[in-house]
């Protein structure tokens, strides 16, 4: 699981959230906050890593990993971060859908 | 979260199976195999809806969601998707990652 867009998660238990959404027409600064997120994100104690795939539908899923809850919370609490949630559904998002997972098990190739 | 795309869960807690994978180069049957796997999950018990995404690079995230840990366990060992598991290690999936998680709380617009 070393491979480039694949996260480097340790055993479960550990956090997912899984953020599915689709994307409004144009860019709106979409591009520049996505990039500064994954750079802020990493910067938060507890985060794990992240894996994320837009398609030419513009439906994506992104799913971040979080050693415990407590960090999402601080995270979804980022002063920064809410802004960006904030505009989110005003602007980038037609749609989303947001779920908070406890990760029990795992296993690749 | 009605939109094309999205899985219409039910309130947590409810089960979700995060497939990240890399798709190696060419189909191989792929494409008709993934189209099938989903008619084939619909039809077994506990299967809540799944989201899936694959970018141009070739990387992507499959969720499905389910009611319980035994749905996940009898999805897992039926017949048909034994077959398709062991045809993705060896033919479709340069890499991949599995996690199954107990969703506890979602939300969305």
């Amino acid at each position: 699981m070393s491979a480039a867009g694949f996260a480097q998660t340790p055993e479960p238990p550990y956090y997912a959230v899984i953020f599915t959404s689709q994307r409004t027409e144009g860019d709106w600064g979409y591009g520049h906050m996505a990039a500064r997120m994954v750079e802020l994100a990493q910067t938060m104690p507890g985060f794990l890593g992240v894996e994320s795939v837009r398609g030419e539908d513009g439906l994506g899923i992104t799913v971040s990993y979080w050693r415990t809850e407590e960090d999402i919370r601080h995270w979804k609490a980022h002063s920064e971060h809410q802004l960006v949630q904030e505009t989110g559904k005003k602007t980038w998002y037609e749609n989303y859908a947001l779920r908070v997972a406890k990760v029990e098990r795992a296993y690749g190739k």
